[in-house]
């Protein structure tokens, strides 16, 4: 099964693709408040899926990670009008500090390429 | 490769099963302390499982969010007994803040589904 | 597709291969700080990865916990230092606290076993 990267970088690659398997890094995204960086999060994911020959309703597992849990309910707004009703992936959210105090919502996500 | 999806709401599905390998959303529970909570996780985690056509026995990843690495003996003592010890999935625990206070415990499973 | 697991105690396994996919515990180690764990903790993940069959070009996605966030440049020097640039995987990094208070770093690979 061939392997292909994405906007590698020296530290990590923003996508790798395996066999018929897609995994993101973690997403940030500058903005003032949750709800802007959900949405920036979100369209990152967007365009890493479509570069993979992918799109959102393929998604198959997500990890959320949030600085505070009182952004949960604005970070989950914008995450129900993004994702494929239909489609949905499993996920997780839990709290845990950021690489950077600016950011509040990072998001992982594994997706499927067939 | 198909994707199969179980228990699918509008925000996340409880199991995305995507050729031989199923992603369980992370599992939470109520229940007066962690080890009430895990046993309770552990038995819904059994259910998604049974419902994906796998068991425990193929258990490929697991990490686990406990709020309080206080409670990591209970939480501990509760899956030892649970897993198939000749079959233990790779894992971490970590200790991280979850949606709801009332939550102690967290856990999220990657499983083979030959 | 076969599920072959490597160190496998009755809590955990060290390293599960399913198919052309290996999954790894969450490794630490201990050391006076978070260069002496990290560069320890990748040696365990190399050990891991031969063990295997497979080597640190073929890493899919990495999950980096450090207790704090202070130490990231720390352990991403080590990291970045280790890790085969042409061949990075995807990475989040988040703070959160471990299983023991002496680790200042955990870390849970995937990697591909073609």
């Amino acid at each position: 099964m061939a392997i292909k990267r994405h906007e590698v970088g020296p530290r990590l690659s923003q996508a790798v693709v395996h066999g018929n398997t897609v995994y993101l890094a973690g997403v940030v995204a500058d903005g003032a408040d949750t709800k802007e960086q959900t949405t920036k999060v979100l369209a990152k994911i967007d365009s890493l899926l479509t570069a993979c020959g992918t799109n959102k309703s393929k998604l198959l597992s997500t990890t959320i990670y949030v600085t505070d849990m009182r952004n949960f309910a604005d970070m989950n707004a914008v995450w129900d009008a993004w994702v494929d009703p239909k489609n949905t992936p499993a996920r997780a959210t839990v709290e845990a500090g950021l690489a950077n105090t600016k950011y509040l919502v990072e998001i992982m996500c594994t997706a499927a390429v067939d």
